[in-house]
């Protein structure tokens, strides 16, 4: 199958936005949980963290300036603070259904069955059944003028997860506890491991 | 268990790296194909492709100074093409031996054992076994001053991929190619399928 640029604009707008999306592969899901000024939770799913560097330790989110997400930039810009959680496979419906379009007095942890947790003087509620629990400051936020998104980066200011999960070269074994990962929009999996490699050389031959 | 900022801070380097790195989950490996202006073709691992948009189709990846990547970044600069490929998990040796630095005037592709090809007018080299094969044009190049990496943003100009693995409504069903996905700097995995959710709604209750 062959497409060029003229036939992915040419498709129907709902087909084209699954098939860019979904064409970009395999993600993590964080859910993102935030505090308004009026003190009201909010929790939403993201699919776009990206590492940024590890020290200092930077992640980013992508912010679409027409989805569900607004409530939660409008918040981190007002609070400068977020939280990252990670929940497992078993609990895809109910992170999923954070991305319905829920007025923004209503907390989410509510509405889909999230218990929420404070950690460490953090304003910014986390997901209490979460593997891993992040609390980030922002740092900054980075336009992206070409289609009005914006790069949310912060630093990682506290991190809480699972004892046992770190290994002692420091990676943490997320497939252990099946953590949910997604492609697209709706779209769900989780990660089997194949294996580790040790660091890559010149010279190895591999056929 | 509980870290904070100083904890982390204070990690052996490459033990920080490994967390830092692996915490942030699970991504889509990409192998970005360029070619010099001298016409040496290269091949880099990537695991921070990034979905900006739909309409214009723009990712983003991630590049970081210090490492093999900067000839993948030189090459963009100087032809303005690259292309994205995803590969077979089976592929996964071959794939990460990409991130080995070779000099500059040694192709990837050849050292590592993948078959160039190339398609439709794009000067940036095509891995000719690839599920999934999009051809880029750059379009801007954000940096991120809080560490001195580069968001490249490109757009779509071109893809190619199997028969089949498009579904009705444009989804690309990249688990049933088993392609390949990784955790931090060398551990790899296949998605396995939780399922499909119908686009979320206010008021479902799910407890």
């Amino acid at each position: 199958m062959n497409l060029n640029r003229e036939e992915i604009a040419a498709f129907e707008q709902r087909y084209r936005t699954t098939f860019v999306n979904s064409l970009a592969g395999f993600r993590q899901v964080v859910l993102v949980g935030t505090k308004s000024a009026e003190g009201i939770a909010n929790l939403a799913i993201f699919n776009s963290l990206m590492h940024i560097g590890a020290h200092p330790p930077l992640y980013g989110i992508l912010n679409r300036p027409d989805s569900v997400q607004r409530d939660t930039l409008q918040n981190i810009l007002e609070t400068k603070e977020y939280t990252l959680n990670f929940v497992r496979a078993t609990d895809f419906e109910k992170a999923h259904q954070t991305s319905a379009r829920y007025e923004k007095d209503v907390s989410e942890f509510k509405e889909v069955g999230f218990e929420e947790e404070y950690i460490d003087g953090c304003a910014a509620p986390f997901v209490k059944d979460a593997v891993v629990k992040i609390a980030m400051r922002l740092e900054e936020i980075i336009p992206i003028p070409l289609n009005g998104t914006q790069l949310i980066v912060g630093s990682i200011v506290h991190v809480e997860l699972k004892d046992g999960l770190v290994g002692q070269d420091g990676f943490v074994s997320l497939s252990d506890e099946e953590t949910l990962l997604c492609q697209g929009l709706d779209a769900y999996f989780i990660a089997s491991p194949i294996g580790r490699l040790p660091y890559a050389k010149p010279g190895k031959t591999l056929q």
